[in-house]
């Protein structure tokens, strides 16, 4: 197997480049520069930054190449979205073992590729060095197109809270993943469409923007759990936030507790006016209350299990 | 000692908020949404992204945190001047191992912000996981003005060659480091100013935007060697570049080696169509020739070391 130590760095980038389109609607320059240069028509820019950890996000016998340049691309896409922008670019910080397969490296950047493809933007540079670990840092850029910024801090009592896109699907899939069925059984169960949410999610990114342009008083991308997320609306906001477990799409994960506390699925949430008329890619899930900042289901404190903590530790 | 462990993701993220400005010139909505927006008045943003390692491109005995967080700035924001542009905004990724000293990231966010303030960008946004390597990943951004970008590619035969900044100094400093002088004495010798250039280099950030503005035909930020930087400008024009060694200023660097080889100082190069009056930080060290795309020294191909490549392997 032709590793990266065979083909060095300047052959690496060179494979890697090849995969990667050369030009793409908002990328004026792209990379083999100091610096892409990127189209922002709205005089500003949204920018967001994220990073996969090997054995910490993904585990190469579960994922892909492909699937992990997928999964970094649509995690960072959606806080574009969620801010109400649309993604334009990607640049891809690598951290890679000498003995990786060149293979590995060619199916990440198609994966980058294919979700850049989704999301409407361009791969625009990157950055490669050798380490122990496999860490794809990504940083995602998006334009406003004149809109303003949605923001966590407007939520107000009375507003409807709404989501678009899946709840709970990658934690389902990651607990069918390390329920240890043999690979081969699960593939041919319903389990598979859970894994494959776990291992790329797809977020709603129209949906960013579209909340947006209907007034959405807050907005922001599901990746620590719902509770957890809508945590930080709650206090930035300074509002009770209420989930009726009652309006859930419960279809398909079964159990509340994957809807309420999943991360990674990246669905977007957000709270609009009363009455506001949602297209269907939102569906209303609760309402915002005065009250000190919480959040709460069916009006009661949620005493599940929380949310996912990268470091451990609840620091919420 | 405080450890990252003790405080969790959010206490970690609220106590290097705090080292951090809320508000710069052009930071319009900083960290704590999903994404930051970032002023792009020129209706086009310049993005580049880089990588440090600990082990590889610092060594925690070697350098301070404080040294590690300006020297991500600082490689990232050359990459921004060398199109011409000036720094608007870093965002960073972390990789952290759970014991590291809380104090050890504060000193680090202290550094980005010092050598943003350098720059006059801001942090805009970031992201932390927990790992077993220190990693600082950083992307930044930056501003045309209205300036054309200065690529790699138009180099003509005729045109000067000149550099902004320092050569060798960092690779002089590292030596020093790697010769296992007691540190106490190193640092009361003259060898103090070079190692303080390994630890964060000073990049000529005004220079970048000058060289634009006098109408460079080329430039680039010098990274890993000025022999091996100068080699992209020749391939991507389709020139010889010929530097003369008794221009350099070797006032410092005593070997002709440690400035033609050197990386990490970013400084800037750049090439001039003939006649162009340089300004007082732009100093000529040769001339571009037509030929097949090579770098020569004096007229003749380099014979000594070569520059510095990630993956340890010549991919040139």
């Amino acid at each position: 197997v032709e590793t990266i130590e065979d083909v060095g760095e300047f052959g690496l980038i060179r494979r890697v480049r090849a995969r990667l389109p050369e030009s793409g609607p908002a990328l004026l320059l792209g990379s083999g520069d100091d610096g892409a240069v990127i189209a922002a028509p709205d005089r500003r820019v949204v920018a967001s930054t994220d990073l996969l950890l090997e054995g910490r996000h993904f585990r190469r016998d579960w994922s892909s190449a492909y699937d992990v340049g997928r999964k970094a691309a649509a995690q960072n896409f959606a806080d574009i979205a969620a801010m109400g922008a649309v993604p334009t670019a990607l640049l891809v910080a690598l951290v890679l073992p000498g003995d990786l397969p060149v293979s590995w490296v060619e199916e990440l950047a198609d994966g980058f590729a294919a979700e850049c493809e989704v999301a409407g933007a361009s791969v625009a540079g990157g950055d490669m060095v050798r380490g122990e670990v496999i860490t794809v840092s990504a940083t995602a850029l998006g334009d406003l197109q004149g809109r303003d910024p949605v923001r966590r801090d407007g939520a107000r009592p009375g507003d409807v809270l709404a989501v678009a896109g899946r709840l709970g699907w990658s934690a389902v899939g990651l607990a069918y993943l390390e329920s240890n069925v043999p690979r081969s059984q699960l593939e041919r169960l319903t389990a598979g469409d859970f894994i494959k949410a776990h291992r790329s999610p797809t977020p709603p990114y129209a949906a960013g923007p579209q909340a947006a342009d209907l007034g959405a008083t807050s907005m922001l991308d599901i990746s620590d759990g719902l509770l957890a997320d809508l945590g930080h609306v709650a206090e930035a906001s300074g509002v009770r936030v209420d989930v009726r477990t009652g309006l859930l799409d419960l279809s398909a994960v079964h159990s509340p507790v994957y809807a309420l506390t999943g991360g990674e699925d990246h669905a977007l949430a957000a709270t609009f006016p009363p009455g506001t008329s949602l297209p269907p890619a939102w569906r209303t899930i609760g309402v915002v209350h005065e009250g000190s900042p919480s959040v709460t289901v069916d009006g009661e404190p949620w005493s599940g299990p929380s949310g996912f903590n990268h470091f451990g530790v609840s620091g919420q």
